[in-house]
């Protein structure tokens, strides 16, 4: 038997418990051993739960007790997350996470001591919720160089441009439709402006590319800017516009990595990932395109994720995983303005425009307001778009996912 | 640095030997120890290859050198594959495999021989090419007990298919396209009638639910007799024709799978999965749908699903991967006759069938010869549907997926 403690008793942690429980018995099997509770960390007193007998306030409890081997941490956020997660590694314990605030931004440091310790630091939950991803990369695709990665990465965002999308709701209805319905928070800034998928690009970038990336270098673009107007062109040009999270090796030892909405292709199996769903693209240079798709959120399918990570955890606990990377440089994350691709740009005064972009593709859209045009760049950098469009006014401008 | 010898040098097995040069760098750094190919077994002389040197005729010489750690098997079949398998087994070798026919119907008996040796024998490459599948089930979802999997597990028939779908194309000329492309072989039986799609849904049963299955006596049906007429009517209704292996949880220690062609809502991200790429869905009961797309067979990615396996039996080669199964028994198969579906049944004469269903959705479609009606059914078992159509002339039917 494997005893663990879990740290933070909030939708994640309480759904690792449920299913730990409602599962056991398969779990067991695969295990080898059974996977048991004893501490449920947390500053509620649940005396209602079914689980009251074990919640506990004191940290110092699970560091001082060793027959607790594994300990999982869905606190969330940098704060007493990163402290009892640090003790826990410290005092010899592997650590399991669903935290992408705290592995992005302390993940090399926790690896590092949990490598000292021979202990597993590991973050399945961290990225796409219960798709299973970052195992994946990690072993499945190990004989790739990995060229680019990229994806949807937030639900919340994703079920807002959806409904924009698929009804015609304005950005505005669609964020109060998402927090009725729970998939955003009443401050839904972190998820809406795109710092939430910037923590999970990082991470991937980390592990795709092997050197850690710090998320707040990063270009975040969120969709709060997004018009109606632009998703009903977009789709009469054969699009669909999508919040991405993307990382892109740039030259040896170079990546860039930046969050923003994308106009894609209507008929990318990506472009049709609709709701609170998730999807990450990864290309390699001998397996070609690879999608994982599946909840990128949610009690049940986060559990799903986090269990995985503790199985493994329990089936080698005198054993190392190697997930990892090495620390960045200066000048490994290039700017990602300098990233060429064909640009959507919606403008006023199509005379302008064409002397501009001379070998752009000029589109009408219904939709538009006179005097308008959208036209279709060839391929630029961000730069070079916003120069060739420094004397006319762009009112909308995406970068298109070839 | 750990010697390994390929056996059978054609499509895979020289992508498995380019691809570990290619990209040798990255290998050792991942593995943490050089991979090094001492011997390749082939019939050919390979005078003209650069790896003329390793180029062997005898199996003995591999069985005999202890240097040898692990062995590629990427022969096909179950001949000289099989013999050689169990022979390198026995010989306290790791075995690598990307031959979904001897997994299918010997996997059990190798999977003991490897254990009793204590080395591995890993498959990932024998379902979905190169799409991550195999260490998915057995390591990222093993917190769930599965309901169901199914998925578009041969590039072939996908290509055909979306072929008729997307340019009307019959499935004569379209099989000829297919031929002229490479991606069918002169003798397209395997593919065209379901038989390697029944390999495959036959392991990833065998995972998901923790016992054998016979695949020779598995239901299977392939897609010859898909016509155009379908496939038209189908996408006015809104639907796509996709040929599904496919393996459901029955019971408490009961499942049936089988392979047929299904329709699909054309909404559903399985059924916009197009040419000869696979995808495969999982639902678990704690992570709800998950999706694994990519390329389903080719020499790279094919190759990059055994490297992984290579990589993973590298590091390990003192410790044994938990991928495996139990024997069957009499009646854990149930027959897939029995499944409850809605049908898409096209018939001879309306008033008939409006008797023999009175609860039936009847459509009507341009392209249907006079006198013949399209049916949508109540859900039904196979054996209800065929019963209740005794008296009619059903000139088509399928199964739609909900």
């Amino acid at each position: 038997m494997v005893k663990i403690a879990v740290m933070g008793f909030g939708i994640v942690g309480s759904g690792v418990v449920e299913v730990l429980a409602e599962n056991s018995a398969g779990i067991t099997r695969r295990t080898g051993t059974e996977i048991a509770v004893k501490y449920i960390l947390d500053i509620i007193d649940g005396k209602d739960s079914p689980f009251a007998n074990m919640i506990i306030k004191d940290f110092s409890i699970i560091e001082n007790d060793p027959e607790v081997k594994i300990v999982v941490e869905t606190i969330g956020g940098v704060g007493a997350a990163y402290d009892f997660t640090k003790r826990s590694l410290l005092a010899g314990k592997s650590v399991i996470t669903s935290n992408k605030e705290l592995v992005a931004t302390k993940g090399l440091e926790l690896m590092a001591i949990a490598k000292e310790k021979n202990v597993n630091y590991l973050f399945e939950a961290s990225v796409g919720g219960g798709i299973p991803i970052i195992r994946p990369i990690g072993q499945c695709i190990a004989a790739n160089e990995i060229d680019e990665i990229y994806g949807i990465l937030n639900g919340t965002t994703n079920y807002i441009l959806t409904e924009m999308i698929e009804c015609g709701t304005s950005f505005e209805d669609a964020l109060k439709q998402a927090q009725a319905k729970g998939y955003a928070e009443s401050n839904p800034t972190a998820d809406v402006e795109g710092f939430d998928a910037c923590r999970k690009i990082s991470i991937l970038s980390n592990l795709c590319f092997g050197r850690n990336v710090d998320p707040d270098s990063l270009s975040v673009k969120g969709i709060s800017d997004v018009e109606l107007l632009d998703v009903e062109c977009a789709e009469s040009l054969g699009y669909k516009i999508k919040l991405l999270g993307r990382a892109v090796r740039t030259g040896e030892d170079k990546i860039t990595a930046y969050v923003e909405p994308h106009l894609m292709s209507a008929s990318a199996l990506l472009a049709n990932v609709n709701g609170v769903m998730n999807a990450i693209v990864i290309k390699g240079n001998a397996v070609g395109e690879l999608m994982f798709y599946g909840p990128g959120a949610g009690k049940r399918p986060t559990a799903s994720a986090v269990i995985a990570d503790v199985i493994d955890a329990a089936k080698h606990l005198a054993a190392r995983k190697c997930y990892g990377w090495d620390e960045g440089f200066d000048g490994y994350v290039t700017d990602s303005a300098e990233l060429v691709t064909h640009w959507y740009l919606r403008v006023s005064d199509k005379s302008k425009a064409v002397s501009a972009f001379a070998d752009a593709e000029f589109v009408e859209c219904a939709a538009l307001v006179e005097g308008e045009v959208i036209l279709i760049t060839s391929p630029l950098t961000r730069k070079e778009m916003e120069n060739a469009s420094s004397a006319i006014e762009v009112r909308a401008s995406y970068r298109i996912l070839d």
